[in-house]
């Protein structure tokens, strides 16, 4: 997918969300227990629900690692089911892989060469050797952590360099020579939205991803003030907040509603800031 | 395990190897090719030959993550397989993974919960949540990346900080005091031997995990002269020279003769600096 066909999804839809499919099998609503798989049935139920008001799905490994080889299967599964009944939507493996070459090489043929998903998160750690494989895809993006929401971020992300420039900014003006603004996005926390002004001078075309917004304590409108470029340049990311609005029976619908909430506020934002 | 535990492996064998499980289903020798789970069938022989001079395996999970579901299944049954068959041997997931709190939390679930591994290595570019709730676990280590063996290590590890020291310092200097010498390890390559004697006056008594022998270049003498402690604290990873060492049926026969020169090597080096 190119960033301008994520564009014309998010005019037409009015919406930059990112849904995460942080699916805990500890949460699943009472009335899927019975499911053969209910990881996935929870997700397919949660797509349809929401998938008018967004433009993006991000599954998060972590959450189908932990049931190992089966939790693999539900992700390949949601994976498989988006692609075939919502084609136009981007998808995010949130994995934060970060290998070299050869091992890197692997992970981009995991994720792109069965058509999974659009995009991976990435560690930039070990540098470009960890990025330039995820390249060799066309119309498949690496998405890069440069400042993250979380408080450890200030830990060696925030490090100030001796050339001036803290780590992050380091990450951003490196690597965003590495590819182009058509196969590279970054991670951006919200919880660090007035940040995004600086970044916006470092990558001003990128997407940028944007997690933090709600249980995180991000604002939305400061994203949208502070982020927003000519084509929009953001996904925002809503996992909780969304998916787990209700564990009743009635989750999906209240899921699909909590999305409308988010799209039309960010309708507003588009009009605004666009 | 205990780093004491380690030790005593490392005393006994007379060998501190680490027989990296880079399993590539493309070199899967011929003779296995009938075989319902190549993947296993193959790490199994080797492990069989190689068990009596490694301490330490180390699958890297982009190679079974390509095989999807499957190659999870591969990898598990892999873990399963040494635990039940070398329970001394010390097991590490070469997985790199790196997230924050929540998300962290599911990646240690995932490896240790099921005791699958005792040990995972992690990227520190979000700081200490991505760390942390790996220590949760007793016995269980967090193996984190400090300065690897590739060129774009220069990229960031690299990178001088305003502070005088460099990224992957910083990374040491911090990180070393979030947990302890009994449950964190680092990775430092091999081709960057020579600075070992640096990281030695940051972490003394931690284990480090050496890849870049062999293959990539690095001098086994080299890393023993600079990095051994009183404790050995030497964890040396080969992987290419050892599983594919020969392609014909004698494959394992040829791995387990690899491993015993690697052995005899690191017996010597043992007498000399330890």
């Amino acid at each position: 997918m190119t960033s301008e066909q994520i564009f014309r999804q998010i005019e037409k839809k009015r919406s930059f969300l990112c849904v995460g499919l942080d699916t805990d099998i500890r949460k699943t609503p009472a009335c899927l227990a019975g499911a053969e798989d209910p990881q996935y049935e929870f997700n397919k139920a949660i797509v349809d629900a929401t998938a008018e008001y967004a433009v993006c799905y991000k599954p998060n490994l972590a959450f189908y690692e932990e049931n190992g080889t089966k939790g693999w299967e539900s992700f390949e599964k949601t994976c498989r089911y988006i692609r075939d009944n919502y084609p136009d939507i981007f998808i995010i493996a949130d994995a934060k892989r970060g290998d070299i070459g050869n091992t890197s090489n692997m992970y981009a043929r995991a994720f792109f060469e069965k058509g999974l998903v659009d995009a991976v998160t990435l560690s930039p750690y070990m540098g470009r050797d960890t990025v330039e494989p995820f390249f060799g895809y066309e119309g498949k993006w690496a998405v890069i952590l440069a400042l993250t929401s979380n408080p450890s971020a200030d830990d060696f992300e925030m490090q100030k360099l001796e050339n001036g420039r803290r780590v992050y900014e380091e990450v951003l003006e490196t690597s965003s020579k590495w590819g182009s603004a058509d196969n590279t996005m970054y991670v951006v926390g919200a919880t660090k939205a007035f940040m995004l002004d600086g970044i916006r001078k470092i990558v001003p075309d990128h997407f940028l991803l944007v997690p933090g917004v709600g249980a995180q304590g991000g604002s939305l409108h400061d994203v949208a003030a502070y982020g927003m470029n000519k084509k929009c340049g953001l996904l925002v990311n809503s996992s909780r907040g969304i998916i787990y609005a209700d564990s009743s029976e009635r989750f999906a619908e209240v899921a699909g509603e909590k999305a409308r909430e988010v799209r039309n506020e960010m309708d507003k934002l588009l009009k605004a800031y666009l």
